[in-house]
């Protein structure tokens, strides 16, 4: 049986001996409302719901599964209740401005709470996500009046909200979208079309439910530039803004997944749904880029999640469980054999979950303080401050995404190898962590639509290349900082080679790509494991850095953390660094040996 | 839907152009059984039945499972019938003597039967594949009386079998195992105890059930030493071999398991149970080793078996679905966007899942020639020869299971992110493969069981790296062949610093584990991988020389065959072989950034 318990030890770190967040909240219009007692009150209040109201739920849901009804969704036991707790608690607009409801915290302190609801039980946290993405959305292109309506009811959890963007045929290509949107006398729009894969598209945790769509005008342009935005209610406000009557938008399905089971996963049939129009005709794409820098990582929070529950569950097994003795002898004469976490290579894998989940969250922690940017800049309309951050934004995006998501996969892995065969019994939990976290690279855009995102857009397009001259000039400066250090010169002066391999990879890959388009695709995926590792490398070192010095200098207690992060810092440069070898020689291979062969040669079955 | 289609041009091209198993054949007593026109036979045989019997139940088996009912097991839908045409045509047998009612062919014709039955329908190949286990551990140890009453009904699939090896504190452990046997007047032996995880325990295929079962006899010294195999039958044989009397072992539960729902992985509690003592007084252990050979490479098998499938259902659609347009400029002008096979990264994954496949399938069919030979001692009885190609088998067993079942699940991840957010989705089965590969890294020895199988006795242990020295010698002078060859020097020369490499690392951790034990458990894995990218690429160079020849001097049709051969393998040393330098870089680690980290410092959560 899973359980969780919040790692709050590991989060104060980040949030006060890495990134200074109160130094940080200062810049902040609503950094005022996060002092270090709120933020301490925030940290504990979602850590006592999640361990003890998400987590006891977490695996009996997904046993039990959705329920789909004649178009009504219920979900599994114990969800609505949660649920009820959460939205009474205000929690849903912690980070959201105070006149619909929120408490006006920075958004920081959302990705926080999100990492722990997740952590408890994903499959519950994404009907309060999909929420936000709506709320986002809502924030940044509703009229007045659409403010007024819909936030206040979404901030409180009152409503909930859905993002609606794939068709049967197109996911990722939005250009092939057919969803129509008619307009009608009163100003509203009629919108036809089908939808799917919409998460918490139908559930009974509330009672109304606000649809944002993409569709298309009847003059629009062909492809992604004639697509807009329109909010699609279950059940149409009053204009008292109350539930009034209910909307032409019905639940066809629930998909049958390989996990997620307790979130509904929906098609949605618009047949003939009312529908008003949000932002500007025919710029709904460029509104879903701005969202999905969020919602991407968001997806990021949940790689963090599942390394996190995967580390926790696997440590106590592997303390428990005995099998054979030590290479390095006898380590618990008084058993009948050792306890496995004293072979070598189960620490390998507790040590490499343990790195992978430290390592993501600092850098989802020190990405959140560029989200709290953007947030500011959303609620006060500031359209350049928007792009400042968003860029910004841009960069870490992808990584976070593609990276960690990809790398939960392998922590859910070598926890149900640390198992054993009970890692493949439901009982256990490991395989319901490894099924969960596999839709993390699929949805939000594969890790092949990140990778090609940051090497073909965000490094190669933008700039060609000066992403990652800047980036990597920060590490640089840093490591400088250390070179003499006895210590972390070992470290700073792995990431300095890295660093100017980074570049020159680059910038082969650039000129390259003049001849050979293909090999920005080629390319991608070794390209973005490459950033990530070397990225997360730079938190391992910083994380070092912070830890030699409080082991010297004093800090929190206990202080042997510290020394586990100096020693996993170590683990991390020894035995998972090396993978950037790889990645770096295949990355700068030509594009033919994947392009050569012709289709119909890939097999010969006949 | 899931379909397969028996790759026999790519078998065939490995039997006959890569490793003439007539030849081989020739060199064994039953091989003149095996001529060709009896292998074509027993090849379209079997890729008829998995296609066209196999195939359409296995997705339809996962949903349903099976059903445990009061000690009774129902298999799902379609498995019976199946399994009765299966034995009705003899083909349970077919590598086992006539006496029994075999068919007396070479052993490594049963592998390719098992291969393309696995690849159909892992789940439903359990049931079958679990009695040969069974039958190679009667055949090898049972005594004349034994053998007729027992191997008559398991070669001709009358019977089934099983293997009883775990416990629920033991299952890589044996010495902590607690089945006791005591000796009865009659010469039986009362079996109690309670064994768990057992594959096909119980079921509805076959009327009896012949259970192996490891247990101690009452004199037994401690630990792996005392172990003896009973033979505990479902129903008690009579005098004339029929079945008589039930006997008192029962299935207590069946699991819940991530996947292979269709297999039952029981709970079998012996209470009191008759058992037949196999072979000698606690010679079990030894004789399970025996055992284990086969049955791990028959778990490689299953690894082949998803990458197979994995590729097979990828590429279909990856030719259908549209989504944006390549790189280098668009594909299908009249389409709304060009196929995903069109992009790189995509192709990345569709090579990588077919490199996998084919190298795996020549890893295996290699390896199978030995298991010709070590089938054909074990019917001697000749126990010299037993020993030598047992010996020989030892060092490819590990590399078989524990490379190419970790390949396998990558692949079925490939197959996923193909997919995109429909492989996540359970019509579609890209989960399902998923789902059932990922036990084949788990049960018959862990990955790390293997890793350590490998390193730590079958090249550190026995004759200090001997092993590698041979075996890189062996491909050393097969490359000598073809260092001046134009199409082929790239590979071999490659190939020539890898062996070089492979060598230098094996003596490095030789010397470094006289005094640092713990380094041969902390290298393990990453030995293990190197060893099987290593071992892969001397199979596509070797499949790359032997495709330029035939695309030069002439082959079979059709000739693009070849064509896709040499660019498979121009894919694979590019793209894959890189893997080696981050395994090679991560080995040579000092073991004490796995080791440092005390125990109580792993998470601070309190």
């Amino acid at each position: 049986m899973l359980s969780y318990k919040a790692p709050l030890r590991d989060m104060k770190f980040l949030i006060n001996e890495m990134f200074d967040y109160q130094k940080h909240y200062q810049t902040l219009d609503n950094g005022k409302n996060a002092d270090a007692e709120t933020v301490e009150m925030i940290l504990q209040g979602f850590a006592d719901f999640a361990e003890n109201v998400l987590s006891p739920i977490y695996q009996p849901a997904d046993e039990e599964g959705c329920h789909f009804n004649d178009g009504q969704v219920t979900t599994p036991k114990g969800f609505k209740e949660a649920y009820q707790q959460f939205a009474e608690g205000g929690w849903q607009g912690i980070s959201y401005p105070e006149e619909f409801g929120g408490m006006n915290l920075p958004m920081s302190l959302n990705l926080i709470k999100s990492e722990m609801m997740g952590t408890a039980n994903w499959p519950w946290a994404m009907y309060p996500g999909l929420s936000i993405g709506a709320v986002n959305t809502i924030l940044q292109y509703g009229d007045a009046t659409q403010k007024r309506i819909y936030l206040a009811k979404l901030v409180t959890g009152e409503w909930s909200g859905t993002m609606c963007l794939t068709e049967a045929g197109c996911g990722t290509d939005l250009n092939q979208m057919k969803t129509r949107a008619t307009p009608n006398e009163d100003g509203s729009y009629t919108i036809t079309g089908s939808k799917i894969f919409i998460s918490a598209g139908e559930h009974d945790l509330t009672d109304n439910i606000v649809h944002i769509v993409l569709a298309r005008l009847p003059d629009a342009p062909a492809g992604t530039k004639g697509i807009s935005l329109f909010i699609v209610p279950k059940f149409l406000p009053t204009g008292s803004g109350e539930m009034g009557e209910r909307n032409a938008v019905h639940c066809g399905s629930i998909e049958h997944k390989m996990g997620i089971s307790s979130s509904a996963t929906c098609v949605l049939n618009f047949d003939g749904a009312t529908g008003y129009l949000l932002g500007e005709p025919n710029k709904g794409l460029k509104a879903m880029f701005t969202y999905m820098n969020t919602a991407r990582i968001g997806t990021g929070v949940q790689g963090l999640a599942h390394m996190e529950l995967a580390f926790q569950n696997s440590l106590p097994y592997a303390k428990e469980r005995r099998s054979m003795r030590a290479l390095s002898g006898t380590k618990e004469p008084n058993q009948a054999a050792d306890a496995i976490i004293h072979h070598a290579d189960v620490r390998r894998m507790l040590l490499t979950q343990k790195a992978f989940a430290e390592g993501a969250r600092s850098m989802i922690y020190h990405t959140a303080r560029y989200a709290d940017k953007l947030a500011e800049a959303v609620v006060k309309g500031d359209e350049a401050a928007i792009k400042q951050w968003d860029d910004k934004l841009g960069f870490f995006t992808p990584i976070i995404k593609g990276f960690i998501t990809e790398l939960s996969i392998e922590a859910a892995k070598h926890g149900q190898q640390i198992y054993g065969g009970h890692g493949y019994i439901k009982e256990a939990g490991m395989e319901l962590i490894a099924r969960d976290a596999r839709i993390s690279t699929l949805y939000e855009g594969t890790t092949g639509v990140q990778a090609l995102d940051l090497l073909g857009r965000k490094v190669l397009l933008q700039g060609g290349g000066k992403v990652i001259r800047d980036y990597t000039a920060g590490i640089m400066k840093w490591c400088g900082e250390y070179a003499l250090d006895k210590e972390m010169r070992k470290y700073v002066w792995a990431l300095t080679k890295l660093c100017a391999e980074w570049n020159m990879l680059t910038a082969r890959l650039l000129l390259t790509a003049r001849k050979d388009r293909d090999i920005v695709s080629a390319a991608s995926d070794d390209f973005l494991m490459y950033s990530g590792y070397v990225m997360m490398a730079y938190h391992w070192a910083r994380m070092a850095a912070v830890s030699f010095d409080k082991l010297k200098n004093g800090g929190e207690q206990p202080k042997e953390f510290y020394l586990a992060k100096t020693q996993t810092a170590e683990f991390y440069f020894d035995k998972i660094l090396p993978r950037t070898s790889a990645h770096a020689e295949s990355m700068t291979t030509p594009s033919s040996s994947m392009t050569q062969m012709q289709i119909e040669h890939f097999a010969f079955l006949d």
